[in-house]
C-alpha cells in the first residue's frame, strides 16, 4: 500500500476521493473519444493530463487511467496494452494526482455460459492488463462498470494473482436494483469482499439518489470499505448531444446521504465534473466516516443473490445432486443427462432449499469436468448459492475459481493433510467452508472429541484469515442403529461447539441417523427438530420430504425467524393430519 | 426412637432381627388359637409370654406383639382395643423383649372400591390400635401382611399421626409377584417409603427363597432399610395340620442371599421357629450391612405399578381428563357420566401415556368429592398412576390421601403462599410435586428469571425433606403467536434447570405454544422434540395425536432409551409417509 493514508482508507478510517468523468470532459474540450478513447493517452497525452489535473486541482486524490477498455481483445493491433497503460499512468502521475488507479473495464464480451469468453479467457485478458499497470507503477486498481459478476471476478482475481497492490470493484446497477446480468448488492458485497476486494460498491448506470439505496444494501455485507461514483444522473440525449442533469449541489445531497450510512470512498462517474469533484471534497473536510454495522452472519452467494443466516436462523441445503446411494443420479451423471441435475435443483429450490450441494464424485466420470459444467449449468435454472462438495481440492478449485459467486466448500476436516491443502483454496476464493469433526484418529466419539477437532479447524482457519462465520462445523450424523450413544453425542457436540466456538456455525446432514430403522423420515424429522433445539444452523436434507421441511417450516415459527408466523400461516392453514385418533368404545369400570 | 441401635438400624448402619411365628409355636403348645387368637394375652398372657421369650432366647431384638387382628371391629364386643394392646404389649415387654413392634394386621374387610370399608374407617380403626399401642409402651410398629396398597396407606398414615413411634410396613406377595391386589414389589416400595415407612418389605405368603427375588425388587424403589419375614415354605396340610417344610437351615440359605443384596431386617412368618430365628442370628453376627443402590429416579406409582424415568429417559403424561377447554369433558363431569372420563384414561392408556392427568376443576361441581370419586374409580380401569391437578390445597388432600400409590401433585409455584399451602402436603404424603416457573410477579419472560424460580421451589422443598427427584419444574409454556421469544426462552429454560439444579427434572405441557396457528400437531411435535433435545424428562400431552407419540417414540430411539429401536422397529415397521414427494417435471435450462 502506497502510504498510510490509503491504508487507513482501506481500514475504512478515513476517507478518499476519486476524480470524475473523462468523456465528458474530452467532449467539452471538442475531442472526439472515437471508438478506442484509450487511445488518446498516446495520441493526446497532454489533454488527458488536463482533464487530470482539473480534477486534481478540485481536490481528487485518485486519478482514474485512461484504460477502460485497454485489453488486448479491444486493442487490437491499434496498440499493446503495456504501451496503453504505461502512457495512462504517466498521464495520470504527471496531472499532479496522489494516486494513480489503473482502470480495468469490462472485456466487451459475454462470459460462458452466456457469451463465448472463457472465464479463464477473460482472466488473461485482466491479467495483461494488470501486469502492465503494475509495470507502470500504478497505485491501485479500479475495476469498474462491471454487470456479470464473473467477470468481476476474474479480474479480482488477476490482480490479486498478478501484483499487491489494492484492488477496488464497482459494479453497475439498474433500477431495478440489479446489474444487467441479475446481480443483486448484497451478492456483489459478498462475493468481491470475500474474494479479497479492498472496496466494493457502485459505478455508472444511475444519478446519487438512485445509487445511494443500492449501495446502502452493500454496506451491512461488505467487510471493506464501500464506494460510490455515481452518474450526474441518467443520460439523456440534447441536440446530439448525450448530457446529465444532476448538478454539484444536487450530486452532494446523496452524496452526504450515503456519507452518512458510512460509505468512505467516493467520485464520480458519466456526466460529473470538477465542480462535482469540488463540492464532494468541501463534504468531505473536517468528517470522519460514520460508524457503520458489517453482519457477522453466515453468507454465501450466487450471482444473483444470497442466503445468509444471522445467529438463531436456520437454513436447508438441499442434498440430492449427489450420486452417493442414489442410482437415478448415478446414470443421470454417468450418460451427461444433466436435465435430471437440473430438475433436481429446480425441485429442491422450489420446495425450500436455499443452497444446493453439487457432487460429482464417481469414480467412472472426470469429476473435475463434470462438476464444472454442472456449475456452469445450474447458474441457469437456479439462483441458489452452490455447496461444492468434493474431496479432491483439485475439484474444489476448478469448481469454485469460476463460480460466479461465494461457494460453500464441503469440506476439510482435522487432518493436517486436509486442511493444508483444502483450506488455502477457501481462502484464496473466498468461500465459507465445512470442517468434519474427525481427523487422523477417526471420528471421536464423543462430543467433546469432536469440539476438539472442531477447534483445531478453527485455529487453522483463523491463521489463515478466514472468519469463524465463514467455517461451518458438521459434528457428523452416525447411525442411531450402529451406536445408540450417537445421536446424543452430537446434539451435545453442536451445543459445545456453539457455545466453546462463538460466531462458528454448525452443519449436519441428518438423515444417516435413521439408516436401518423404519420410518425414517419420521426419525429424521426428529432429530433435526432436536438438532435445532441445539444449535444447529444448517440442515443438509432432501427438501422435497414434506417431513423434513414441516419441522424446517415449524421451527421457524418457534425460534421467531418466522415473523409473526406469517409463512407459516400461509402455507399450512389448509394442512392437518389427516387420521386424527378415533375415540374408542366406552369400557364399564 | 428408643436406642442409638434403632436408629442406626433405621439408617440402613445395622441389622435387626425380629421374631418368628406366633401361631406355629401356640399350636405346638397345644393351644388352639380360635376365632380371635389376640384375646390369649387377656386368657393365656403366660403362654404368649413363654413363646415370645422363646424368641428373645434365639436372639431375637424385636418382638411382635399379638395383636394382628386385634381391631374394633374384629374384636367387636369381646374386648376392647386397649386392653389387648395393653396386656399384649406387656406380655412382649415381660418377656425380655428389646424392642416391642405392636403389629398391624389387616383390618379384614375390603376397602372401598373393591369393598365396602371407606378409606376414612379403616385408618380410624388402625388409629385407634395406634394410640392404644402407643398409650401401652411399644417401641415400634409393625404392618404386616397387607395385600391392599390403600390399607397399608391407611394404616402407615395412622401411625404417622398419631405416634411419634417407627413404622415398619411388609406387604404380602404371591407367587406371581403380586399381592392379592394386584401391588408390584416397586409399587410397594416406591408408595411406602416416599410416605414415610421407616422400613419396607415382605412378609408371610411365600417361603424364603420365592421372597428374596421379591424383596430384591424393592431395594433399588425404597429410601428406607428392606425387610424380609418370609413363612418357612408353602403351607400344606398333613393329618389335618397346617405344616411348613423348610428348616432353619435352608432358610437361612435365603437370607444369606437377601443379605448380600441389601435387605437389613429380618425375622420368620408362618412356620418359622426359635431354631430358625437362632440361624438368622448367627449369619447376622459380626457382618455389616451390604452396600446397596437406591434409583435416584424420578418415580410415581398406582397401586399396581410405578412410571419411573432415569435421568436421561422421558415419560408421557395423558393431558385429556382435563374440562379446561374440553367441551365434551365438561359436560361429562357436569352430569357425573364418568364412562367418559374412564374411557380417556382407557384410551389415553393404549396410546402410550404413563401418567394420567387428572383435573376436576369446574366451578359448577363439587371439585372436591368429584376429584376423589374419579381417583378412586380410575383405580378399576387403569394401572397408570395419577397427577392430581388442582389449585385448591384440600382438593390435592383429600386426593392424595386415599390414593392408593404415590400421586405427582401439579402444582406449587413459586408464591410464598402456595407453597405454604401445598408443599407440607406433598410432604406429608409422601408425592412428587410439580413446580409452576411463577410468582408474586407472574411468569419471568427470560430462562434465567424462570429458573430463579425454579431454585426458589427446590430449596424450599429440600427444607422440607422433599427430595429433588421428586421435584419436577414446568417452565410453562407461552403461545408462540402472542410473544414469540417464548419458545427459546422456554427450551433454555428447561436446558437451565437441568444444569443448574441437578436432579431435578422438567415437565412441559406442549400445546399451548401452537395456541393460534394452524396446524398445531406439527408445531408442538417440533417443540415437543426441541424440548427433549434441551432436557425436557415429562411431556403433558394427548397420546392420542399420531404425531406426538411419534415423537416421543422417535425421540427414544435417538436417546437410547428404546434399546435397540426393539419397540419402534415392532411399532413403526409397518408406516410411512403417504404422500412422497412426486418428481417434477424436468424444466429445461
Ligand atoms: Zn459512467
Ligand atoms: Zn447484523
Ligand atoms: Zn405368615
Amino acid at each position: 500500500v502506497r502510504d498510510e493514508h490509503l491504508a487507513a482508507v482501506l481500514r475504512g478510517e478515513e476517507f478518499l476521493l476519486f476524480d470524475g468523468a473523462m468523456g465528458t470532459q474530452l467532449q467539452a474540450r471538442g475531442l472526439a473519444a472515437g471508438e478506442l478513447p484509450e487511445l488518446l493517452c498516446l495520441t493526446n497525452p497532454a489533454e488527458i493530463r488536463e482533464v487530470h489535473a482539473s480534477y486534481v486541482s478540485a481536490g481528487a486524490e485518485v486519478v482514474t487511467t485512461n484504460t477502460f477498455g485497454a485489453n488486448a481483445a479491444k486493442l487490437g493491433d491499434a496498440a499493446s496494452v503495456e504501451h496503453v497503460f504505461s502512457a495512462a499512468v504517466a498521464c495520470a502521475r504527471e496531472a499532479g494526482a496522489r494516486y494513480v488507479a489503473a482502470d480495468l473495464g469490462p472485456t466487451g464480451q459475454l462470459l460462458e455460459p452466456m457469451g463465448p469468453l472463457p472465464f479463464d479467457d477473460a482472466y488473461d485478458l485482466f491479467a495483461e492488463q494488470v501486469r502492465a499497470a503494475d509495470a507502470a507503477g500504478a497505485d491501485l486498481f479500479v475495476i469498474e462498470t462491471m454487470t456479470d459478476l464473473a467477470e468481476a471476478k476474474a479480474a479480482l482475481l488477476a490482480v490479486r494473482e498478478n501484483s499487491d497492490l489494492p484492488a477496488f470493484v464497482t459494479m453497475t446497477f439498474g433500477e431495478d436494483g440489479r446489474t444487467f446480468l441479475g446481480t443483486t448488492p448484497e451478492a456483489a458485497a459478498v462475493t468481491l469482499s470475500s474474494l479479497g476486494a479492498d472496496a466494493v460498491g457502485i459505478n455508472c448506470g444511475l444519478g446519487p439518489a438512485a445509487v445511494a439505496p443500492l449501495v446502502k444494501r452493500m454496506l451491512p455485507w461488505a467487510s471493506c470499505p464501500v464506494m460510490a461514483q455515481a452518474n450526474a444522473g441518467l443520460p439523456h440525449v440534447v441536440d446530439g448531444v448525450t448530457t446529465y442533469d444532476v448538478g454539484p449541489e444536487e450530486y452532494a445531497a446523496a452524496v452526504a446521504d450515503m456519507l452518512d450510512a458510512g460509505v468512505t470512498v467516493f467520485g464520480g462517474c458519466c456526466g460529473t465534473t470538477p465542480e462535482h469533484i469540488s463540492r464532494e471534497r468541501e463534504l468531505l473536510t473536517g468528517r470522519m466516516p460514520a460508524a457503520r454495522h458489517v453482519h457477522d452472519s453466515f453468507a454465501v452467494s450466487s450471482a444473483q443473490a444470497i442466503c445468509s443466516l444471522d445467529y438463531g436462523q436456520v437454513g436447508v441445503i438441499g442434498e440430492r445432486i449427489n450420486p452417493t446411494g442414489k442410482r437415478l443420479m448415478k446414470e443421470a451423471l454417468r450418460s451427461g443427462d444433466h436435465d435430471y441435475v437440473m430438475n433436481m435443483a429446480i425441485e429442491q429450490g422450489r420446495a425450500g432449499a436455499q443452497i444446493l450441494d453439487v457432487n460429482a464424485g464417481l469414480p467412472e466420470i472426470d469429476e473435475r469436468a463434470v462438476m464444472c459444467q454442472l456449475v456452469s449449468e445450474l447458474q441457469g435454472v437456479s439462483t441458489l448459492p452452490l455447496q461444492i462438495d468434493a474431496a479432491d481440492p483439485a475439484v474444489i478449485e476448478a469448481a469454485v475459481r469460476s463460480y460466479p459467486g461465494k461457494a460453500l466448500v464441503n469440506s476439510t476436516n482435522g487432518k493436517a493433510q486436509t486442511m493444508a491443502d483444502v483450506l488455502p483454496i477457501v481462502k484464496h476464493y473466498g468461500c465459507a467452508v465445512v470442517g468434519l469433526t474427525l481427523d487422523e484418529d477417526g471420528i471421536p466419539a464423543t462430543a467433546e472429541g469432536r469440539l476438539a477437532v472442531a477447534r483445531k479447524i478453527v485455529r487453522e482457519c483463523e491463521q489463515l484469515g478466514i472468519p469463524r462465520h465463514d467455517v461451518v462445523i458438521d459434528c457428523l450424523t452416525m447411525a442411531a442403529s450402529t451406536d445408540q450413544t450417537q445421536p446424543k453425542a452430537i446434539l451435545d457436540a453442536i451445543r459445545l461447539v456453539k457455545q466453546e466456538l462463538p460466531g462458528v456455525r454448525t452443519v449436519l446432514g441428518v438423515s444417516n441417523v435413521s439408516f436401518g430403522l423404519p420410518f425414517r423420515p419420521l426419525v429424521n424429522g426428529t432429530f433435526l427438530a432436536a438438532a435445532f433445539s441445539a444449535g444447529l444452523d444448517l440442515a443438509i436434507i432432501n427438501p422435497c420430504l414434506t417431513r423434513m421441511m414441516d419441522v424446517v417450516d415449524s421451527w421457524r415459527v418457534l425460534s421467531g425467524e418466522d415473523e409473526s408466523a406469517q409463512y407459516f400461516v400461509a402455507n399450512y392453514a389448509e394442512r392437518s393430519d389427516r387420521s386424527p385418533a378415533q375415540a374408542l368404545p366406552v369400557e364399564k369400570a
